[in-house]
């Protein structure tokens, strides 16, 4: 890890946070052992895959290499402790991506409290950036759990980040907050830690991949409807498109909203909004007993066709 | 982490190990807290740097993955607890080679008792594999701390690996052992452990990047010297090549070997020798008031050249 010493130094990442008795520099890190239970996040932004370098400044692909790990965090309910990042780099990159790389990446670590404590920088034909956490929970959420007829809802509003890519994509440079909302997303602590420490039955999980996606995943075995009038659709994404089922679309389908799915039984919503405010929390429909999803759109009700989600393989 | 849930269930990876509360499958692993120090540490294999296709077999290269983790944890005098795997894989990889991958890392998974507890999978240009792993300490083992006059020693052989390495690289198939040292490093875990265990004042890291950044990492601001005469050079890399000073350049600068290199009070030799028994320990040089690094070689004595180190940039 020397060049990650080297490269930490000169962006003044937090190099000491709760805990950490020996940080970057050595074979390992050293901290103190979680409180509660102990919660272990990975997630791995891949050029070509997530972005091209056209799309993002170095900044904001630090900010969200360690956004999209907090949102995992607090779609488990835990509070971030210490992280590991591994930088893949091609040969001859320069050193000032790589500075305002870190310099981003320092900017969330400060946000979120999250410092890093090591990790690997190696040579690989594009960049591959991993990061690895380490949260604390006393009571994880989970995924699993929901029931027929809990109510499905998502935090804040959706849509936003696939539009914001789509501009980018089509090399446009507006709407420039669904743009940034891509760049640079949230990640709902708060939320998280609140719906853990209410001890309120919920199933969770982050929108990474999706509306749908992540409807399949707290319904598991079950199945579930969703009605599209009721979606927060980001108005970034409506102001994207002249054509109204394109902005469903990147709602339903889209990914990178980083808002929280959930699940909970109809009598908990407005302690479930309670736990989330002031991130408004919006319901998009329910779950069913039988498997298959399902969509609502006006009187018209048919298979949801997941067809549009991002898959990578 | 779907892809990733498919996977680990093909290859029977072991699911639940000890202080697994939540496994593969959710947002964040969730485990119970580590007992006195938490370790963590991550390590990185990517296609074209650390390996070709045509160099390892898929199983190998899964058993190494988690071997050079282990090995960093060893050089914390830590037992492993739980591992996360992120795969960055190019599109069209044959399934098969992703099991064959699966089934070695199972095996060291299997070896080193530590379950692999979440991931995550992502398409890229090309193999890039990391794994964060967590292991805990009541007395981390660490680089820093060695005074002038210490000896240096290594454990088991140097310079297998990168003569197999070499092998490799030029098309050859022999010398088998040299090759397998590469394909399947160790990690000296136990010697680690009973280090940490003894609580006797020693520097510790292990010579993934060779002897010689070793050497350097345990020296610090200070300075040391290395015996040639006393390398315990691999009886394979001497094998591998009729000319001895390339079998020496092997050990002293190769890399990959995952011996532990150690720095202690010449007076300790022997409890060191018996803390790490039944593996060899060789003394190979001493340290030096003065920064710098020097080679003796019989009645020569000259500055190290280290320019025979890899460097990733």
């Amino acid at each position: 890890v020397d060049e990650l010493t080297i490269i930490a130094a000169a962006a003044n990442l937090p190099r000491v946070g709760g805990g950490v008795v020996l940080g970057i520099g050595d074979d390992g890190a050293v901290v103190t052992p979680a409180q509660g239970y102990e919660v272990l996040v990975t997630d791995t932004l891949a050029e070509g895959t997530h972005f091209k370098r056209g799309w993002t400044s170095p900044e904001d692909l630090g900010w969200k290499t360690l956004a999209v790990n907090v949102s995992d965090l607090a779609a488990m309910g835990a509070s971030p402790r210490h992280g590991l990042l591994t930088l893949a780099l091609p040969v001859g990159i320069d050193d000032s991506w790589v500075h305002a790389f870190m310099l981003g990446l320092g900017e969330a670590s400060h946000h979120w409290r999250l410092p890093i404590v090591g990790g690997d920088t190696v040579r690989a034909p594009a960049i591959v950036i991993t990061v690895a956490a380490t949260g604390q929970t006393a009571h994880p959420l989970r995924r699993a759990g929901a029931e027929p007829d809990w109510l499905l809802a998502v935090t804040g509003t959706i849509g936003g980040a696939a539009a914001g890519l789509s501009a980018l994509a089509h090399g446009r440079s507006s709407p420039a907050e669904a743009i940034r909302r891509w760049r640079r997303p949230p990640a709902r602590l708060e939320a998280g830690l609140a719906l853990a420490a209410s001890g309120l039955p919920v199933a969770v999980t982050d929108c990474s991949d999706g509306l749908v996606v992540s409807c399949d995943l707290l319904a598991g075995a079950l199945g579930y409807e969703l009605t599209v009038a009721s979606l927060p659709i980001d108005p970034a994404a409506r102001a994207a498109t002249t054509d109204p089922q394109q902005a469903e679309t990147w709602a339903l389908f889209g990914g990178e909203d980083y808002e929280l799915v959930l699940a909970f039984p109809a009598e908990k919503e407005e302690a479930v909004r309670q736990a989330v405010a002031p991130l408004p929390l919006t319901v998009v429909g329910r779950l069913l007993p039988s498997a298959g999803g399902w969509l609502v759109r006006g009187q018209w009700r048919g298979p949801l066709d997941a067809g549009g989600s991002f898959r990578h393989f």
